[in-house]
């Protein structure tokens, strides 16, 4: 039997439809400032908490995660400091700083009964969240969360087997066996749940590659393989959103 | 008073000191297992454990948490797909997974008894590690976990307050005032704790700069300042790692 703390983790699920409850000021505190106690680098991260705009899927909370090197030069300053680290490596342990804070939050909203869901696309739309939450230069926003009280209730993903993630010693050699058997698991989970059926998120097929699939095979290794296979060629996009946020690569 | 979940999360510390006992193996599959359940952009991340080499602060164990895009590509190329999106998106996403995933495995190991620190140098020796636990091309470690039964006893560290993390709808200008408060909180809780005293892990100054701290005034500002301020400076070297486990930026 997991304890309560393991079995949280596991029955987390990212939620999509909130009910209107706004969570209360003291519950909103209790989940950042479990973020903040996450373990860090430097603390190069910082958040903006949205509650008066109308946000995605209703949810009444949406909190932006951004690396923040800005608040951590204006403390050097103070100590007679520049940076002269690069940028890349900065934002290697910015966004790890992120990531920690906010997958606590993730976790402590859970607990709290709330539910939440990560929306990756922040750092494609960066200059937007800039100009909308007044971000000074050196702060990028890496992911955004949004939060409320779950209106929808299921059972939790499916997740690739142990032995798929999970290595001793070295990195194996993953065989054609392994690799069938962890697809099998991920798509017989995800279909078992009716998951793209319900949410209709087929991803469209580009170049006029003809589609083969229905809501009765279409499952998570396709979406999955979709996106990173028809997305984001030009790495122009994401150079040019970094450098406008004052993290030009190469610097 | 905070439930079980978040005051695990605050009473949790990075821990350097471990006793001899070893996690049993139920244990180690439960907390990764925790880790696998995090909410992710696409599992891009896998972790190897070792337990059989000696690793740094004698702990028993040590995961290293690697951006997986070769598992990925495994299961894309028996869907017919390959990777077009460029190699900083997917490292943005893939960071993530990997922070995510570490992240719930350092709660759930607090709650289990145990102790953890991050070692955030793997991406500066990726091309060693790489050779270490046999990576294949295209996965890159970004972190390292060292994880065992504590063998020494402190309080959780200090952070910055809350309104210098948490910011309302938009960024506010922070006051000199603001800056200095934060300041005070970081160095005199440290100070309190006598942290650096312990450690002795005062980074020397270069280029010929005079030391002028003793252990009675140096903390956590200055020591942060110094990494930031001195070191990392050619970012030659982290693209060169990143270039060597296959993840060219700007392709």
């Amino acid at each position: 039997m997991p304890n309560t703390v393991i079995s949280t983790m596991l029955a987390r699920r990212s939620v999509r439809k909130f009910t209107s409850q706004k969570p209360s000021d003291e519950v909103i505190q209790e989940i950042v400032r479990a973020g903040q106690q996450a373990p860090f680098a430097g603390q190069l991260c910082s958040v903006i908490l949205s509650r008066k705009r109308k946000q995605p899927m209703g949810a009444p909370v949406m909190f932006t995660i951004c690396v923040d090197m800005h608040r951590m030069e204006l403390v050097m300053a103070k100590r007679g400091w520049k940076t002269v680290a690069n940028n890349l490596s900065m934002l290697l342990f910015g966004i790890q700083d992120a990531a920690y804070m906010a997958e606590n939050m993730v976790i402590a909203a859970e607990s709290l009964g709330l539910g939440s869901c990560y929306l990756g696309n922040a750092p494609f739309v960066a200059k937007n969240l800039q100009k909308l939450y007044k971000l000074p230069p050196r702060v990028f926003p890496i992911v955004q969360l949004i939060m409320g009280y779950p209106a929808e209730e299921f059972l939790p993903r499916p997740r690739y087997p142990y032995a798929f993630s999970c290595f001793e010693e070295t990195y194996p050699d993953l065989t054609d066996e392994m690799v069938t058997a962890a697809m099998k698991v991920m798509d017989e989970g995800y279909l078992a749940q009716d998951y793209y059926k319900r949410q209709r998120t087929k991803i469209p097929l580009e170049h006029g590659r003809k589609e083969t699939f229905t809501y009765d095979d279409y499952s998570w290794t396709e979406h999955i393989s979709r996106k990173w296979g028809q997305w984001m060629n030009d790495p122009k996009e994401i150079l040019s959103q970094l450098e406008k946020c004052g993290f030009k690569i190469g610097n």
